[in-house]
Formats: structure tokens, C-alpha cells, sequence
């Protein structure tokens, strides 16, 4: 399915709209839903956007992928990112980029209104992104949550000497002292992996990268697995003074119990983001990274 | 297949030996050939073992796992590759490990007589490893190559500038200066591509990485892409005074006339090692690496 | 100075001793007890170990050195720092390595008591360390502070945007998105900073090294700059909601309003730990590293 | 010394110009030596300039420096590197950017002409700038040779295990085993040196770098060591079929014997870069690095 162009006009009646607090993105977002309601499609708004709009409801950001049939996401990667996270699979989502370098997004603020209808009839290719799930074992906040880019363990204060292990499918491979560790999609390997050192992996690869942060011994390095893995991740130690936390795409953290075992999978659920046609992944990637061509 | 026991003992007849010329591997390598003949196996050497050993005749390296039913190759990691990158599938291939580091091989020299008959009988591991099929596509050494850890493209003099082209699948995604780019295995992620700072491939995922050596360009980071993708590597530029090289294993070296292009691809035929039924990969890696466990 | 001879035997008299709560270290602490009692020298505890040796009273940490005219310190690395930070040049300190890798201290557990006469007698050399004096501007915390290692700079929570800024000597050099910036004497390079990639300073160098944790581009890469150079760091943004926080020698943590400016400079007070005549800084580093020899 | 104003006009009767072979950086040159024949200056070639502006002789590039009284180089660094490793203290050398990113000129392309009388009045900055000395101490190039940038010692095949030996002041302190050593200034810290992974050093520090490349142990780091240090690099190593090399600034190479010693130290003698007033060298860092600001 991957690449497939969206299904035509019909499979789009309700439209979400989520926007960056900002005057650039609440304007634009103030004229798509003038150019939507024109089409006669109904709009929907986050709680958020829906305040900064002045109208009297929205829905919760983390549910509205799941009443509408398709989002515009107006802002850059994070906003983007807090839609992405929870979409279903079977609700495009469409970043706009407005004011900020934007990787994931697939139109620029200018094009947003022309291309309007291109979009609207399933002109827009459809990108697969695959995320990951995310189990926390034990404690209050136990359960299991979803990321598109990454999920960090760390303990509060860097720089102190923390113990994490990393195993993989329930094997121990690693114990290292460092700052933490981060377990990566393709999606999110040129995201906060990149600064700890990380290699970046093609979008089509089915993998998972495990990048420790800071570590003592210089030879721990990053190390890619295959996305069918489940990577278990936990901090060890005594001292319990500082708080552990695992964080999802740098947005959703967590406060974890010391020697809690985290466990990421590949999902199988994966987020379809809307790209122009003519548009391919190693493009962005060039672009974001200045990867010569 | 992967993991399989090697079937019974009728399977090999003929069994090839390769040693490292050194007092202890030759020491080793006559004791093996005793005991294989006392179990009326067949055993041929490789030209340089042969004289070593004072025998009147052995056969290439390159072809005698094409003659053999088995092969041992008593030394380290670079004798074991000199073997491997050649070696048919049906060939399982058993280093054992006199001297020096060896990250592939699978038995020390302790074990080696004493684990004789298990090996023989099939209960060794089949570890299949993945090798690359390296295209020089013009000049006189035009042709098909096979690598089991890395293909490595330089210019002869390094810390000048070159600039290096990367294609995938045929289109460029990357321009840089540098003094090489290395195509690496996941078996060879752990060998030059490291020390180039790519990142540790696990040897399940089917995948290769491709890392800039030196890049000019800090944001040239390695990439990691499916090993079902061709990648195409070329030097360019106008000053032809340092010949342009290519170089399989660290060990096969080969002039390639300026702007050629080399492609790379997965190798429809992988390599089998022989490891103990007790060992497994990341065991290895960690060993190797002080990944603590 | 550097180099030169402690003065001759007169000079001690009152010894500090502060160890590690570990049985070993408490064992060895009491026997050194009795060795320097039988000298006829004074011995004067810090608090933590007096209570642990079941004394009944004990100096605060930060103030054995200034009491003392010579202190034994036994445990790794960590406990050395807590009193290598705040001691006067004047009064040498000597690391007793016990039950941890100490790359600092300058004797081991066993020799400790057979070499007792040779440090008492001014046998030892005097490896003269350069300190940061690190200024916290504003807030309930202004004031300056004392390292040895390193001066750190971070948000709690890592893997968020953060923006810092270097300054060197008022003047702005850098900013850049990332976990948090390092300060470090050449003593503290082969800490922290080198487990965020920095280079390993030569102890005889009159140089910091400014590191950036995780940055977000690439560029961003270590800066050694003159030892008398005032470097300023800041973190800033809008959002509030994670503390800022200062950190010393990984062990002293001080909260930090947003948007003050941290000075650090070179101390002009170095620590005088003593090493065996025989040892070279180069040789401790080559062990810790590994770096061949 | 430093920064301080050139003297007066009289000072420069007779000005060298050294222009890269293209279009533009000769249209300039002739431009440059009507204005200064207009001013009663003495212009001098070096001889590749001289041919291609069709002048009938020029000088040696290596001696032109101590021919004039001071040197216009129109190119880029690399242009500028040919000329400044040579030029004695006393004759200022000032880069005019022509065509290619230029961290060590001193003038735009367009600013040549316009701030001319300024430069030749003495109203330009002399940044001086430190070099190395590098001796070769065996063989056919026996003999002392200077470097403005780095001394990189290496063999002819990356990717190949050779192995290298680094010592300061004639103790060993490492030995490892990779593609070759790299020694560089302050000045050299942001070239070659750079995209081994070393750091950047400020230009007022005394200090050179010595960077490992791609080394084979990861543990290998850069190391920075006071700039009064002798470094005396080898390859060492049974197998000769390969060439080993010494090369400076990325221009001079000299093939050296086997297990030659080179001894690198900072020479006496800096060479003088003239800069715009207002000009700063951590300004031009932060540009060419992307350091933000």
C-alpha cells in the first residue's frame, strides 16, 4: 500500500484542524476552514486551536485523528508529532509548515490553499510511518503508549552516573553508565538520536536504532535491530534521589519507578502522513541534513 | 534455515584446511589433519598452508571452499575472510581462533580437537552471513566482486579533497568531500565502519550502511538502508594524479579509473559459519565491544 | 612548582582521613589510623567517616583540607572529588584507590600502608591540578562555587528543546538547541566531556574545554579555549516548566533561575594531589583509556 | 604582538600577488596591479600567475613571500595555505576570497579594491598565526618542513591495519592501530583535523591537536597537548607493499621509510595574516561552522 495515492473525494467528510498558537498558523487555519466549508465538508478542532479561534468546542488533540477523516496539522515537527502520535492508520494526516523547518510536514504555508484540492481528491501519496509501542511494566503510570519518533529513558539529573541495561527480546546485551538511552524509528533517527551520535536509517527499513546518551565507555555505540524486536530498556542503581523518566517524541513524559522494566515493539499500527507526489523521503532527508545531491 | 543444525555426518567427506602461517597454527593444523584422517576424511589445503606444511600441493585459496565439504581456518578474523568472502553457501566455513581477536571465528584453539566430533556431526550452528555483490561496472577490472564485511572506495591520498557521490536505487541522495565511503554488512559493521563511526548492525536485519570516512561536511552522517537497495558510489573531480581505489575485506584492492561507478547490492548467496550450539550473536558482539552484560 | 617535592617531615602533623562507607575502606581506614597514631601525628575525620569508624566527632567535608596540613582520601574517584574541590593549595591530598577504577588517586590499597613513610616524609610529587571558579549570577544560589572536573549546564529534562549560549569573554560564539553544555578543566576531559565527545587535555595544557551535550546541529562540536578566558553560559526560552540546574564535579547540584549567566573561569588556586615519584600523568591515562602503549 | 596595527605606509615597496588560475581571480589580479603600480608599488609574481597573466617571469611560490614586502593571495584557503606555510614572519600575507569558502582570507572578492589604501597604510589587524615545524628524520626527505594547517601521517591503503605510534617528549603514549595521525594548529583544528572528530582550538591557544583517523579502537580520542611538545609520530608494522606518507597542509606529501620517526613541534616562527579591523576570529568561526549567534 505503501505510496498508494488516498481513495477519491468521498473518504473525506469531516476534517480535523489542529494549529501552533501563532497569528501566521491561526490565519491560515481561519481560511482552510472558509475553503472547506465552501466544499461543504465539516471542520473539527483540537481544544487548543479551538480557544486561540475563538469557537466554543474542540475535541482532545490526542482524539480528534480519530473522528476526523483527515488532519491539517499547521505548525512544524512537534505539533505535527502530538496529532501523529495517536492517529489511526486509516486517518491521513497532512502537516502544513508554518514558521518553522518542518521534516515531516509535506506542504509549505503558501501552497497549503492551492493545493487544497489536490489533496481533497486523494492526489497526495500516502507515507507509511511506522511507531512504536511503548510499555511501561509497573507503577501508576503503567500501560502501554505509542511514539512515531522516539522514546527516551533517562533519570532526571545528567551527568550523574546512572546504570541502564538494554536487552533485546529478553536478553541482556548491554549494561552502560551514561545519561540514557534512546530507541528510535526510522522516522525519529534523524530526530534527538542524531545529537546522541546515531546513524540514520532509511525510512523504508524495517529497524529500530538503540542510542545510548553520553556513555561512560566509548565503546558503546549505536546499534540498529530489527523492528520485529522488542528492546527492553531499564535504569539500575541505589540511589533513588532523582526521579526516572521515559519521554515519547520529546512530548509525553512519564515518571518511572527505579528498576522498572520499559519494553518498545514496533506497533502495528503505523501513521500515514499525506506528501505531495512528487515528493520522496531521501529528498527531505537531503534537504533537512544538507546532504549535498 | 537460519540456526539449523547442520545435517549428519555423511555430509563431509572432504575437508579443507587454510591456516595462518605461524608456529601455533601450523602446530594446530597438523594435529587437526591427523584426526580427520584417523576418521578417513579427505583433507586438502590452500596453496600457502601446503608449503607451509611441507605438502607438494595445495589449491587456491579462492576455490578450495569450491572443493571442500567443510573448511577450517586456523588464525584470526583476516584469514577467515580471505576464506569466507568466497566460499559457496552449501560450504560451512569454521574459524578457529589462534593468536589474535577474532570476532567471526568459532572455536578457540583449546577446543578445537576436543569439539572435533561435534562439529563433525552436525551440531554446530549454521550462522548465515550476509555478503554484497560489488559491481565495477568499467576498466580493466570490470566486473562482479563478493565482500562479507565491507566494499570501500578511497582516493590513494587521504586528507586531500575528493568528493564522493552516494545513489540509491540510481538516484543521488548525497555529494560530500571526505577521504572514502565504506558499504558495510551488518558482519562488517562492526569491523572499519566503526571506526569511520557508523553505527552496530545486528546480523539479523537486512541491511547494509553506508559511512562517509572524514566527511569534509560534519552532517554527513552513516545511513542505514535495506539490503535489498543498490547503492552506487563514485569519485569525482578533475585531478587524476591519485589513483581512485576500491578494496573488499581490507584485503582484495582494485584501480578503478576516476568517475567509475561501483554498485553495491545484497549477494543472493550468503556465507556459513560454524559456531557452537551455545553461542549466539550478541554474545559475540558484546564480548567484542565490552557492551558490559 | 609543578612537580617539585613536598617539603620535609615537619610539615604534617594533622592528617585528614575521609573514606568511603565500605568495609574495606573502613578497615583500611582504621589501620591507617593506628600507623600515623603510632607516628605521633594528629588524624581528624570528616563527618560521614567518623560516624561510620564510630567516632565521635567529625569535621565538615568541605573543611578537613583547611584543618588538616595533609589528607588520605580512600575510595574511587567521586569521594577524592568531594574533597579535591574545596581543599587549599596548600594541603595535598592523596587518593587511596579502593574498590573503584581512580584515575585520580594516586596510590593503591595495598601499597597504602608499605609507602606510608615515603609520603610522610615528602617523597611524593606534587601534581598541581587547575580548578574552575564557577559564578552563578543570580537567585537564591548566587554566589561562586569551586570544580575540579567540570561545571554543567543542563535542563531536567533531556532530549527537550533547549537553547544555550556560549559566550567567551562577553562575547556570544554560539547558540545552539541541545540536552546542555559542559565546562571542564583538562582533569575533568576525560570525564563527562569525553562521554560527550571532547578531546582529552594534556593535565600540563592551560586550557577549558567547552562541550556541547546532544546538540541538535551537527556543527556544533567541542571548543578548547585558554584556561584564562571567561567562559559564560546560558540557557534560554519561555517555557518554565523544567528547572534549570547547575552541576559540579557530577556531585554539587544547584537550581538556576532561567536566563542567568553562569561565569566560569580558571581557578586561581589549583589542588596539590600527590602522586607516587614514579608515575607520569600520560601513564594514567594511557590505562584508563586503554591507549596501547 | 598580537592584533597590533602594521606600520605605516612605507613599509611595502614591493608587493607579491599569487592568484588561483581562474577567470575571475586573474581579472582581479590585474586589476589589483594597476591600482598598485599607480601608487609607485613594485608587483611580483609567483611563476604560475606570472605565465597565466603572460608576464615573462615570476618567482618560486615558496619564495615569494621573502621577495615582497607583503603578499596578496586571490583564491582560496588552499591557495592561501600554498603561499602562508612558507612566508617568513615579517612579510604580511593577506587572502582575497575568490570563488570558494574562505576562513582563512582576509577580504571579499568585492572588497579588494575598495579597501586597499587601507590595507597598505598598515590598517589592518596582524593576526599571527602559529606553525608547525616537521621533521622527517630518515631517508631521501630527511630534512625540516613547515606546516600552517596539520602533518598527517599515513598509509597509502585506508581501510587497511597499520599501525601507528604517537609520543610526546619522546614517551610513548599510545599506539594504535587505524588509517593514519593527523598533528594540527589552532589554525589546522577546523580543517583536516575537524572531520577526523577532533575539536575546535581557539587561535590564542598554545596548544596543538593530535587526532587519530578512523582508529581502530575506540577508546583512541583526540588529545590536545600543550604547543612546546615535541609529537613524534610512526608507522610501525612487518608489511611494506604499501606506501607511507607524510603530508602538509594537504599539498606537500613525502614518502617516508617504514618505521621512520617524524618529531612535530611549533616553530618559531608564526606566519602574519592580515585582517579587517573589525574582523574577529571567533566571528569567522561562527560563520564557517554554523556556530548560530
Amino acid at each position: 500500500m505503501k505510496g498508494s495515492r488516498a481513495k477519491g473525494h468521498r473518504r473525506f467528510q469531516c476534517i480535523g484542524l489542529v494549529a501552533k498558537i501563532s497569528p501566521t498558523a491561526l490565519r491560515l487555519t481561519a481560511a482552510l476552514e472558509r475553503a472547506l466549508s465552501r466544499r461543504g465538508l465539516e471542520v473539527i478542532y483540537d481544544g487548543d486551536t479551538a480557544r486561540a479561534m475563538g469557537r466554543n468546542r474542540g475535541v482532545q488533540r490526542g482524539r480528534i485523528a480519530r473522528l476526523a477523516d483527515l488532519v491539517f496539522v499547521l505548525g512544524g515537527d512537534g505539533t505535527l508529532l502530538s496529532v501523529a502520535r495517536e492517529a489511526p492508520r486509516t486517518t491521513p494526516v497532512l502537516g502544513i509548515n508554518v514558521g518553522a523547518l518542518g521534516y515531516l510536514t509535506g506542504l509549505t504555508q503558501r501552497e497549503a490553499l492551492a493545493r487544497l484540492d489536490e489533496v481533497l481528491t486523494g492526489g497526495f501519496r500516502e507515507d507509511r510511518r511506522r511507531r512504536l509501542d511503548v510499555s511501561i511494566t509497573e507503577g501508576a503510570n503503567r500501560g502501554t503508549y505509542r511514539a512515531l519518533n522516539d522514546a527516551v529513558l533517562n533519570r532526571e539529573a545528567i551527568g550523574r552516573i546512572s546504570t541502564f541495561t538494554i536487552s533485546i527480546e529478553g536478553r541482556s546485551i548491554a549494561r552502560f553508565r551514561g545519561d540514557g538511552v534512546i530507541v528510535a524509528t526510522p522516522t525519529g533517527s534523524t530526530a534527538y538520536s542524531l545529537s546522541a551520535g546515531g546513524p540514520i536509517l532509511d525510512p523504508a527499513l524495517a529497524a529500530v536504532v538503540v542510542t545510548p546518551i553520553s556513555p561512560h565507555a566509548l565503546t558503546q555505540r549505536p546499534i540498529v535491530v530489527p523492528a520485529s524486536t522488542t528492546v527492553g530498556l531499564k535504569v539500575i542503581g541505589r540511589k533513588r534521589q532523582d526521579g526516572v523518566h521515559l519521554t515519547l517524541d520529546g512530548q509525553a513524559r512519564f515518571a518511572i519507578p527505579p528498576g522498572c522494566l520499559i519494553e518498545v515493539r514496533e506497533s502495528a499500527s503505523p501513521v500515514t502522513l499525506l506528501r505531495p507526489p512528487e515528493s520522496d523521503n531521501f529528498h527531505n532527508l537531503a534537504e533537512k541534513l544538507n546532504w549535498g545531491v
